[in-house]
């Protein structure tokens, strides 16, 4: 039984997220597990990093799964590709070693978030980015962006997670924020945020919460007493999933 | 009665091109002049700087009409955006000088191709660029697009108008190629042409030959024979259209 390692490029629009649900809906986990047993015959588990939710994207998502396939990793990348819809594509397979695990060895991941900022809405990049018609003062979210960068309790930044009963205690939310960059080119704005893990719908609340900064609803000195505060409430909406996108897993 | 020009974004995939044809095809202009028809209550042609192929895509298409309407500007294009399709958007209005023609007072259009060189296929962009599998010598093809930089005969990358029943005589098929240039940003290419104007197909019929000249059916010398010949036959196949966007219109 060999352990593989896939990295994965998917257009979320049509998707309801990462992970296979009920019956009816479309996933990314299941058109895998699907191509997968289209081409083995067997039914093999598609573990991913981390979900994520129906409407975000991925330039880099990774998952992993065990096969007795004597295919070559070329042949079998062609096969997966072809017995996959267009919205998703394997972009890389290897062998893994035999302990690798997709979800609990991840160090690192990152996540952009793109905005336009120009009064038109998008055309071409309609699914892919919010679009945000008033002014933004980028400096100030800058600013903000600054204050929560580190090792803090995300906890005002997490939403509850549908598959969980109660929050999780307080030691659980701590995580640490490598980076959280902004960056612009023309009307297009840019959030990169990296952390050895993310909290459920935590990079969503941090960018609902940033633009409300860039549109002067809080002063960033306001978001880093949300940040003391622990609580939800405290912070901006959460951000349109659209705009979102996994862009890469590191081990 | 005044005279408007417009800039217009759209995504191509789901257009019959740019020019209004028969009754159930649906084209960029026959939509924004529907928009018109709705909000100043009265038939209006619009002109614009050219047409643009079905699946061609534009971020910077020009055109002028003109209205009586006593609407501002920005009220003018909030109208004519709100009555428009997610696919097409009017990102610029101005009030032109009453002779101002979009298509006759063109001085240079700008039309970017783009490609994606790698294995596997486009996912997000799969609408917007090429997918090219095998390895591509840019420096090749940069060589061959140096050779068709210029004022010169295209008439071996024109494809027959079939709006007309004969190719035009020779003088009409010279143009000016101010610049091709190939860049290049991880696995994507970029061909940027600029012209003072292109004759039916020519960017693509021209992108189709670098593809024969980067993948090695073609040497650059080739292409300056073929340019010579003035004989359609030589060159390359024309490159689909979803690759090709129009980027700029300057008068």
């Amino acid at each position: 039984m060999k352990n593989f390692k896939i990295t994965i490029e998917y257009d979320g629009t049509h998707f309801s997220g990462w992970q296979v649900q009920g019956q009816n809906t479309r996933t990314v986990q299941g058109e895998i597990e699907r191509a997968l047993e289209t081409i083995t015959q067997k039914r093999v588990r598609v573990f991913g990093s981390g979900r994520t939710d129906s409407g975000v994207h991925a330039k880099g998502q990774v998952a992993h799964f065990k096969s007795q396939t004597k295919m070559g990793l070329q042949e079998f990348l062609c096969a997966l590709n072809g017995n996959l819809p267009d919205d998703v594509r394997i972009t890389k397979i290897e062998e893994a070693s035999p302990k690798f695990h997709a979800q609990f060895h991840v160090k690192t991941k990152t996540y952009r978030y793109t905005i336009l900022n120009r009064a038109v809405s998008p055309v071409m990049e309609r699914n892919f980015c919010l679009h945000v018609p008033y002014k933004l003062n980028i400096a100030r979210m800058r600013e903000a962006a600054r204050l929560l960068e580190g090792r803090h309790d995300f906890r005002s930044f997490m939403t509850g997670d549908p598959g969980q009963r109660k929050a999780p205690p307080e030691k659980d939310t701590v995580r640490n924020l490598f980076s959280l960059k902004i960056t612009r080119k023309k009307h297009f704005i840019f959030i990169d945020a990296q952390s050895n893990g993310f909290l459920y719908k935590m990079v969503r609340s941090i960018i609902g919460t940033l633009l409300f900064v860039g549109s002067g609803k809080l002063t960033p000195q306001e978001v880093a007493v949300i940040l003391k505060s622990k609580n939800r409430t405290m912070a901006g909406d959460t951000a349109p999933a659209h705009g979102l996108c996994l862009m890469e897993v590191v081990y």
